[in-house]
């Protein structure tokens, strides 16, 4: 059997396959799945260059499912294609099971967690700028898509980045079902509005009876012919297709066949095709950047003023000299983040992602499936934007490297819009995050080169503000540890802040010091994983602790401060200061002082806590 | 002076009161200013229909910054409308003054917080809504664009879904001035590129050069003259228009004028012209929906198994039963939220926002300005799409009540993907949020009736299992409060639950009391405000607590408790159960159990802390 007559059969397995793997829990979205088998198995059957066996290899092309849901249908095709038995197919969302709900790359050949809607395009923007300006290797991204997805907005991000980078190595399949989770779509089945839409961003645009195998095989075709601009397959489909009872019908959506065994009938029965997917038919290697071959971080003098997120930028762009897997993008910000000093360098590999952070971090996430190191800066408020693609990130486990400027009032005038106040929170509460805070350039050329191997999802947050420079440089600042800036035996009290409050903290030392009471000062600079040895030996010296942050209460430095002392015998006295009012305009040092996050709130809090309590060691 | 002779002088006198507000600190946004100012000069004199001394008349036109960074020339068309002095305007950027780096409702003029950008259209989005499904008022709702963030794709979500309910009473205006912040848009003054997406959109599209007043009062007359679909005005406009030295010049984006006294002689001067600007002129009263006038709420017997996630739908509903003014909003999930229920009664009080998190958020904010208590719902973890506008709305001091389904490894088979696990961190660090977490559906039906009334961001998280009724119907629960399920003199351990996690602890304590050790079991339905009186209390009585959530360790139920004993001389020992590793697939109690969450493992902790350590009370 070969062509068309296969195709046909071929859908038809992945259909009765779609069924049987859901009804093995008795859930999933077998409908979804059978709407799209038929371009699924044209694809896998003829266009598809994929190498099973090495799922990594740098010239495979990539298939990303954005609509996650459909996942029976990613998965029968791996049985089709020979990677897993039929007994994995059917452990499908069983507890273990590497067939989970939603494909994450627990299994090999999924480059990305999908579920969340919209995010799979952006995705596929992702590995598809790394083929064409990283890799530099002509495979293809194909990227199947739902129609109701289209409603989110991070897909119309795609669709505009795409054709401003010429993605003509992308490919978007829509698989027009109509029919959402609780009814009809905005659109229906008039497909013109989604290839009008495309087509206004700058893509060509194919209609196509989705069930008509011979015309999903053009379309490839033409999409793979088609060069300059990426390519959009609008296919109308039905859902359910060919089992009457679900067939077009509301009501079936995340629904296992009500009656399996007469569906599979109904479908012809199950069959056992196994197709030979095409290896990769490319040439080349994976383009290698050449460099220096040695990173020289940038050194500063201490007592210097500097900003730590310019010294983000200077150590980006020494890496990047030293390291040719190294890449940046920013959205729309490098002369505040200062990613330009990279740009300048390196200015093909940094990516201009102009106001789109959820582009932004999905592009992110794309380009580091074939390797690389993504570093993506924006203000640290803005990350909030893309906080369900940091989410998913982590489900995709991987690993990028972000930066977010202008953390908390200390930025001044701009206002509370452009000021971070929930980003550590944020990031804290992301799996396998680590979240860093540097107070001092040294530091924080120190923390971005840690930041280039780390596993997962890491966060650098910097800030506005020239800051005193108070580490010699090649001081070392291991990710999970806490500084004792100052420290004696006699301590009576703790100070601890990260990134501006630091200095407020020093300063507040001063005071304190001047009054004859010795505090002892940490810079937690890692918030997560948070330094608990350090915290625990100065919760026994002094039992006191004042934790300041430019940051609301809930979730940041201070109940990072506290969780580690959850189980703990002893636990310190912490009186916390953070913002807890909503900030407006004035000055950074007004609005510190505002907000009683300031050295003179730091020094009074700390007096009134060695006057009102009997410390530990004393 | 009048007609485009006064146009012409207004936008001088807005373009140099920018220039002077932003020399006050050497701060702001003086370009991005004198780009809109002509368009903006015509709005103000002529079509804009706007009360300035009672700025919630029903009737008033709305005006929306959408690009929130030109704040000089909003302020600056206050003073023109004579409703600020020239000295208010000159405390631009202060501390303590109203006129703010970026608009926020702390000015009575000013709808909703912008600043954060791709924000101000979906908000005119539901203002719309609310003027043409709830207010029944045909006044209009103006908003002005910048070009860059027209990269974000929450614009687009405002575009299709203005189009797709025919928002004929919205008008956005994009001030197309081509450079972005750091250099050109994507699009340059392409202003084709603007109006093809919008009209494949939906939408008319009417370019004009933004500088032409007699062309801008024709898109005007045009816009509101167009009926059935809502209309664009692409302007081409110079950035920094009418003074050489910046004049479409690179580098001058969020910078004051280098000399701005030369550069208002170079516009002509101080002028102090003041615009009689034209009340509304239409007709009628807000709409009233009929209603019974009271509110019965449901009730559910002790030991019947019902949803959170059902008792909100039911709640809602009967909620809107006796009071018109709650209102629903739902982003495609309705049938597992259960907004369905609602949207069943209230067709016309409910929007279906299909898969668009951004711009449902946004719509419940813009609605709130109209005084309408909006419910927004969805699957918990899609709220983190929408965090960014769940941030700005409470810088807009936005009245909104989300509810988030679906939460944690509970719902099983759908996978990670699909479970919040962050929502309760992410949530808290909202300033003056509320989160409830109910475990019951009676409470969930009491809480769900206080939201309606609650100031701030107010944020329900519910589960999609059946569990337990455990609570009378009529109980009370006070937001803020938490709920001693089980409590006796010789309590040796809390046990801490809520949502899921409670009937864990229930089981647990069971299990236990078999043992011979008595547990206290605390319901902390209120995550945020925390009850401290209970459990200090608690500490007090027992001094060891196990706490147990379906959530990640950070920022959650576990820090909320400990954040209770920041500040106080005797902390409780804590063994805080949460999702430590990324979960999979499985049946609810097969994942409850993976996680270390359920009764076993909450009564093994409490076991281990009574046999190891010395009780407070003991």
């Amino acid at each position: 059997m070969e062509g068309p007559e296969l195709w046909r059969e071929l859908g038809q397995q992945l259909r009765v396959d779609s069924v049987r793997a859901a009804a093995v829990t008795s859930s999933g979205h077998p409908t979804s799945s059978m709407s799209g088998a038929d371009l699924m198995a044209v694809l896998l059957a003829k266009h598809l260059r994929y190498d099973f066996d090495n799922a990594d290899a740098p010239r495979n092309d990539h298939l990303v499912f954005s609509k996650g849901h459909a996942s029976p249908l990613l998965y029968s095709m791996y049985k089709a294609a020979g990677a897993i038995t039929d007994e994995e197919l059917l452990s499908f969302r069983t507890f273990g099971s590497r067939f989970e709900g939603h494909p994450t790359p627990v299994l090999p050949w999924v480059d990305v967690a999908t579920g969340s809607l919209g995010q799979g395009l952006p995705y596929g923007v992702g590995i598809a700028l790394a083929g064409k300006r990283l890799d530099q290797l002509p495979y293809r991204t194909w990227v199947l898509c739902g129609d109701s997805e289209m409603a989110e907005g991070s897909m119309w991000e795609a669709f505009e980045h795409a054709a401003y980078e010429k993605l003509d190595n992308l490919t978007a399949i829509i698989d027009v079902n109509r029919l959402g989770q609780r009814g009809e779509t905005m659109h229906g089945w008039d497909l013109d509005s989604y290839a009008n839409r495309a087509e206004a961003f700058g893509w060509h645009a194919i209609e196509i009876d989705g069930h008509d195998v011979e015309a999903i095989d053009r379309a490839y075709t033409e999409a793979a012919q088609t060069t300059g601009i990426p390519t959009v397959i609008v296919a109308k489909t039905v859902k359910g297709k060919g089992v009457k009872e679900v067939e077009n019908k509301d009501g079936f959506h995340g629904k296992a066949l009500p009656e399996p065994e007469k569906a599979i009938e109904e479908l012809g029965g199950v069959r056992n095709i196994t197709v030979e997917v095409a290896k990769p038919d490319i040439e080349g290697e994976p383009h290698v950047f050449e460099t220096s071959g040695s990173v020289e971080l940038p050194t500063y003098e201490v007592g210097e003023e500097v900003a730590t997120r310019k010294a983000y930028g200077e150590a980006l762009k020494a890496i990047g000299d030293g390291r040719g897997d190294v890449v940046a993008l920013d959205g729309e910000v490098s002369n505040s983040t200062y990613a330009e000093i990279f740009r300048d360098a390196h200015p093909e590999r940094y990516f201009e992602m102009f106001i789109a952070e959820q582009q932004m971090v999905a592009a992110a996430v794309g380009i580091q499936v074939r390797g690389w190191k993504p570093f993506a800066s924006s203000f640290a408020a803005f990350f909030t934007r893309a906080y369900d693609f940091v989410r998913m990130a982590a489900i995709s486990r991987a690993n990028i490297k972000l930066c977010g400027s202008h953390a908390g009032v200390s930025i001044g005038e701009d206002g509370p819009s452009q000021m971070a106040l929930e980003d550590l929170a944020a990031f804290r509460a992301v799996d396998s995050s680590t979240v860093l805070y540097p107070s001092d350039a040294n530091q924080t050329a120190k923390l971005v080169e840690s930041m280039v191997d780390l596993e997962g999802i890491s966060f650098l947050r910097t800030t506005r503000a020239e800051t005193p420079v108070i580490y010699e440089a090649g001081e070392d600042f291991p990710v999970g540890g806490a500084r004792a800036v100052r420290s004696s035996d006699d301590d009576e009290v703790t100070l601890i802040g990260a990134g501006i409050t630091l200095h407020e903290a020093l300063k507040a030392a001063d005071t304190l010091a001047g009054e004859g009471v010795t505090a002892r000062v940490i810079d937690l600079y890692s918030v997560k994983p948070v330094d608990v040895e350090t915290l625990r030996a100065a919760a026994e010296a002094t039992g006191r602790f004042v934790v300041a942050e430019d940051h609301w209460p809930e979730g940041g430095v201070g109940e990072a401060v506290l969780s580690a002392f959850a189980d703990s015998d002893e636990s310190p006295r912490v009186v916390h200061l953070a913002v807890r009012e909503m900030p407006g305009s004035g000055k950074p040092a007004e609005l510190l002082a505002a907000a009683g996050i300031d050295a003179e709130h730091i020094a009074s809090a700390a007096r009134q806590l060695v006057t009102s309590t009997v410390g530990a060691a004393n």
